[in-house]
């Protein structure tokens, strides 16, 4: 680690989805509980993303927030719509990205689908490598996921600072509040920053151990009929059977009559299966492949084998 | 049963509340398939109540429209929000409440809380308990509620007609789908037309047994703060226990520091336990009482001793 690469600044965001209520309520309990002086070392801001879309109680009001940050459309002016403008606005009061004043965001997310400890990398180097690695032993159920490899320009909030972290934790419904999904999520975001501690520290441990982190590269959308209706579920086999494996064949949907869809593509690993906040883009759950790689190089290194 | 008591004309509903997917989609699926043509001896009408709630995937627009239907605010017409106005128009197509043209409406819904097949009485008479008595017969899972004690004057879209059923079914995320959600909606829809046409042909068996009504009291508020923010989970004891008796000293909620509150009431049975459409009132619970029906009389009668 570079010395200028210290983490001094962190903010902690909740909220840029309005209907995930964990990461909104867990943020404003931290700001009024204070936790912050139990990490003194580092400087911890609060941030609750999109106000309106939390008094709405809607994932957002016209777009969404979280796919809006693309450094494109950051400076593209003809974007206009709520959540456009209200990225632009955040860009400026964190950022701008590319020369942010933030060191580090973590931004809490929930999911309907069974995602356990979902551990998103918007970038793949050594801190953000080792920081899932550290999370993995800390933490029960966590499974690294990213799609850095298909977006280089990154369409999320926290991409706005060089350090960046998305922690998703389900399932549990939209506006709602779980115990269990809480506690978890609280855990996640502690280790995170007893993570932070020891990177500044020069205190990671070194290991020798190769990271899986599933790489998304394409989704499965439901069957629809000719007016776009949607025509089947997801198949019974498959509900809350998040990262599993579907191969050729493998039973997907299951039409409103009972019959079943089979799955024609290349192997993959399901994620997101039946996402309450995807259905209006139709997708009925995502996929992905394991890559794995070397903690220290932050390298892609071939699977060792069984 | 008199012959006037026939069932002539039924209207199955689906989208009451707009992200309530699973009947929006099987009303749908039926018209489409002309399932109704499997029950011809019954006049089966198609209706989806709240269509520009179910584009905007909300419960409602404006105000919670399966509350609208009590027949003074029907006549009131200084009610004036979307639902209010939408519920009037729906009660001059189907009803008018009280003199309806049509004789059973069946709603659809479903919930995110644990409520497996929940059968709603809006009504507790023969016919009514009848139905409910068959349900359990011929589905697992099936717990019959009612708040028709503390509400002479029903709220709900279905209390338009003589005959009502409100059938929710759950847990399901709402703006999901649900192969097995959707499999118990339409076998209780299909097993209640089944029971109607015994009714149309006085060919219901008869039955000494008492039904179990579990009759609505009482709700519980999540706790909250001078701001009137929510301070406190469910317990984690209670998540996903509907129908579970609590009583004085049991661990209710959770504050987000981890302290247990005790409830401070009469015995009950929990439901709709965080129910996520009952957030916008910070409902956290329902409380309910058995009560016993003779179901040839339609009167209570006191639990026989065990």
């Amino acid at each position: 680690m570079q010395q200028e690469d210290k983490v001094n600044s962190i903010v902690l965001v909740g909220g840029t989805h309005g209907n995930e209520l964990t990461g909104i309520h867990l943020v404003n309990h931290w700001q009024k509980q204070k936790k912050q002086q139990a990490y003194s070392d580092l400087n911890i801001e609060y941030f609750i993303a999109n106000p309106e879309a939390i008094a709405a109680n809607k994932r957002y009001l016209e777009t969404d927030l979280n796919r809006c940050f693309k450094l494109q459309d950051l400076n593209d002016i003809t974007l206009t719509s709520f959540e456009q403008k209200l990225a632009k606005k955040i860009n400026q009061q964190l950022g701008p990205k590319g020369q942010s004043r933030v060191d580090f965001i973590i931004d809490l997310h929930t999911s309907t689908a069974n995602m356990q400890t979902n551990i998103v990398l918007v970038k793949v180097d050594e801190f953000h490598l080792k920081l899932a690695a550290y999370l993995k032993t800390r933490l029960n159920g966590v499974v690294v996921t990213s799609e850095s490899a298909i977006m280089p320009d990154h369409h999320f909030l926290s991409s706005i600072s060089p350090k960046t972290l998305l922690i998703e934790i389900g399932p549990i419904a939209q506006g709602t509040l779980d115990p269990q999904i809480m506690q978890k999520t609280e855990l996640a975001l502690s280790a995170t920053l007893d993570f932070t501690l020891k990177w500044n520290n020069n205190d990671v441990p070194a290991s020798t151990e190769h990271l899986k982190v599933l790489q998304y590269f394409s989704r499965l959308y439901f069957p629809t009929d000719e007016r776009g209706e949607i025509t089947a579920t997801v198949h019974p086999d498959l509900i809350a059977q998040d990262y599993q494996v579907i191969e050729q064949g493998t039973p997907i949907f299951q039409t409103f009559d009972g019959e079943d869809i089979l799955y024609d593509g290349d192997a993959a690993v399901i994620s997101f299966v039946n996402e309450a906040a995807y259905y209006d883009q139709k997708i009925a759950m995502c996929l992905s492949r394991p890559v794995f790689y070397d903690l220290q190089s932050a390298q892609k290194v071939a699977p060792l084998c069984q």
